[in-house]
């Protein structure tokens, strides 16, 4: 039996929902974040999230040297900002923010203002694995906005969901 | 600041959304399986798929021992099987497959006949963290069935998405 090759594992994921979140990382001009659909609650006690971090990407190496973050699930209206952040737009670093308006975490760490649920986190361990680390995240504080609904990546598409 | 508590965490969680998997594992009567939101693609390149599994469920001491899983992303006609697999309907084990057809790949796992997308993966690592494992799987092979939407579990309850 022939592994699957990268194209068709790839292919084969369109078809699953993705929950899009922001991770973002680092201050000022040295600052950055990335989309994924990679985000995920570990443990609950205590309460842990993880993500799946391309290695390759401008976040990766702020991740490191901050040791915190920002999660941001995203909410039906916040395509643009999920599109901001994949760089298909084309902004690059701290240039990804503008547009948006932040909250500072008492750590340092910024979340999307009016995301359904944002957290503040402090990275726990970065295992690396092929292209991608794994990044565990210690939530330090949780801030929730209601009625947000909900953004999701699937079949190559955003979709907004509503409550 | 005080770190939040795990109640606090999964009541914020639930307005994430869920993208429903199944993690099946064992033959026979020595079977279980687990419905979990927690599916992720790791890496493309060997393909890998990574899920946080409780290792208080039946599936856990299953999973180190049989070293292969299946892994079926649930369709909008999937709820009654994700409820049967999280163990609300009351059935435990075997049982939990009843009522619904089954695939069983080369490397002995079965996966969910009409799932939209199911792999057959090999364990590759099994990384305890607190209550859960986070289990690494490699992908042996892959099984789609356009056109079945997806499951999604949000806001406490699953619901349907048509494509």
């Amino acid at each position: 039996m022939a592994e699957p090759t990268a194209s068709a594992f790839k292919v084969a994921m369109r078809g699953f929902v993705g929950s899009c979140s922001l991770i973002t990382m680092g201050a000022g001009e040295a600052a950055s974040g990335l989309v994924v659909t990679s985000g995920i609650s570990l443990t609950a006690e205590p309460p842990m999230v993880l993500a799946c971090v391309n290695r390759a990407s401008s976040g990766w190496p702020l991740l490191k040297e901050a040791g915190v973050f920002g999660w941001s699930a995203l909410g039906a209206a916040h395509q643009a900002v999920a599109e901001r952040f994949s760089g298909r737009s084309g902004a690059r670093g701290a240039a990804r923010y503008d547009g948006a308006d932040w909250v500072t975490g008492a750590a340092g760490a910024r979340t999307l203002a009016g995301a359904p649920l944002a957290f503040d986190c402090a990275v726990e361990e970065m295992l690396d694995r092929g292209t991608h680390s794994i990044v565990i995240g210690r939530v330090l504080a949780i801030r929730t906005t209601p009625g947000q609904g909900a953004l999701i990546y699937w079949n190559g598409g955003y979709r907004g969901l509503a409550e």
